[in-house]
């Protein structure tokens, strides 16, 4: 039995329309367990129409909300009734939590996760995100975790992608290190230190990426400084956006409904493959249990993604292989 | 009468398919006149079949080419009857030369322009693209001409771009800086200190401007370090292959001919609105004259356009724009 830690607060939606994602995920899973934090009330109404084996389902009551209005670095000592806070403690002293799950605030989610479950050894913590490319799933990491990095942080936050493409099935995850160039030499002092570090890493390492190439890439795992990932992804998350836009444009300027319904539909098709609440979401990599933050627009899908996921990774033991590479 | 040299080598395609983009624009512009620097032989068997004011053009034969193969700090001494060379030289020299052109390797452009028309003062020059949003053109300053950015440097990029944009007509342009979040503390040291000095440069600063935003952005001017702006831009024509590849698809999968047909279309129209060849190309900012470095696998329009676009920056005195602001 894994039992995944469910901070159902502190998203844009209130937890009642949340909470059916976790009841999906137990429903499709007897050896999951779901520990629900949020305000009893607010939750019990929905979870009273819902069918579900009552073992799986643990409720915590929690009276306070950490919002984006916090400041993360005091939010979890402020609020110690939070939904937040709360998970993380149970996350941390319960032998049986496998990890823990949340859309709120991402500032406070580090910082708190940072605290209270602890870093593995002096690692500093990365955000990673899956995103879908042209040849399936690869992982960028760090997403904006750490904004100044010195090279050997960027072998880390490969290395703990790597640990996480492996708790995810892939054997031997391939890695890029995002540049302005494919060649070794280019790109600034730290990422051309960080590229001979990572030939000598014993990583299944296959040199430089380049932002024209990151969805098209082949590999498993894009590390890179969290300023430029962070770029990365939210001008994927632009550009795909103003494409939409143009496609919903011409959709309008159709000449029949015939052509704007195609138009329409394509987009939708679109939309969904790029869509980050189809995906998981951004994976904290580097505290002592899996921590999985979903955009603060996540829905009760996102959820339900969110706790597969950290089951799995609770199940293959990310945590495990990750001290082995970073030891 | 202004004259623009244009190094019709370099290029992917041979300078006799290249020429014509440069006697379309001085049939457009009795006020234009271009140096053409390439191989006679091979251009003129195609000037003799144009037709074409003879006093607008002048024809200057060059022995030797500069590729991608050439080391850009050495070509430059090696090859002094390349027609990049002897290009630079007239355009330095040639009090009527108001720029300079290439779709030549962008290494050899860039340190072959610094060392021969030498730079304003001591600023460390830029590359720049213009870029079509969803909102009018915007120009990304720095595009990766300079990887490992001091603070100062930043605003100066941002200075050169104001230049641009005023040479283009615009009268007051906006500048924004690329960062990780809107706040002014988001990002690196260097662009958090960038941010204070903008807002006490004079310039038109409106703030931050994350990845997404760029394509939404409403400013005239994002600056940034080079890797992080080589990675927007890189991205963002990344993105755009990713959705073209997947609309393509789509046509092919579609269930009749019309929609298929209605869906290649689109992609058509899309793929010419994100097209490098349409847009002008990157502007080298920061040396004594305009010079435009074009896609390598630039066409005669791309040509034409680089063209047309010096001798507006020429016309309006860019140059004095830039030695003004920077000063």
């Amino acid at each position: 039995m894994i039992k995944i830690v469910v901070d159902l607060m502190g998203a844009d939606k209130p937890a009642n329309e949340l909470v059916s994602g976790a009841i999906d995920a137990i429903n499709e899973n007897s050896d999951l367990m779901v520990t629900l934090c949020a305000k009893k009330d607010i939750i019990m109404p929905v979870l009273e129409t819902l069918s579900y084996n009552k073992d799986q389902v643990e409720i915590i009551d929690c009276s306070e909300e950490i919002t984006n209005d916090d400041i993360p670095t005091k939010a979890f000592r402020k609020k110690p009734d939070s939904s937040l806070v709360k998970g993380l403690n149970i996350c941390k002293n319960d032998p049986f939590a496998g990890g823990f799950v949340s859309c709120g605030s991402t500032g406070a989610v580090l910082v708190s996760s940072m605290f209270i479950l602890g870093r593995i050894g002096e690692v500093r913590p990365c955000l990673s995100c899956l995103l879908l490319g042209q040849n399936g799933e690869f992982l960028i990491s760090d997403c904006g975790a750490n904004v100044d990095c010195k090279p050997e942080q960027i072998v880390e936050f490969a290395k703990m992608g790597v640990a996480y493409m492996k708790a995810k099935g892939i054997e031997n995850p391939s890695v890029r290190l995002l540049s302005n160039g494919a060649e070794e030499k280019k790109g600034p002092d730290a990422i051309k230190e960080a590229h001979q570090l990572l030939k000598n890493s014993g990583l299944n390492f296959l040199g430089n990426v380049e932002g024209k190439d990151v969805l098209q890439s082949t590999c498993d795992v894009i590390c890179s400084d969290g300023f430029a990932g962070n770029t990365v992804i939210k001008t994927i998350e632009g550009t795909a956006k103003a494409l939409f836009m143009d496609m919903i444009k011409a959709s309008k300027e159709a000449k029949d409904d015939k052509e704007a319904k195609v138009l329409m539909n394509t987009v939708k098709n679109l939309m969904a493959k790029y869509d980050y609440n189809t995906l998981g979401g951004a994976n904290l990599l580097g505290v002592k249990k899996p921590v999985i933050k979903g955009h603060g627009a996540g829905e009760a899908k996102t959820f339900y993604n969110m706790i597969k996921e950290a089951y799995v990774l609770a199940k293959n033991d990310m945590i495990g292989i990750m001290e082995n590479l970073l030891s």
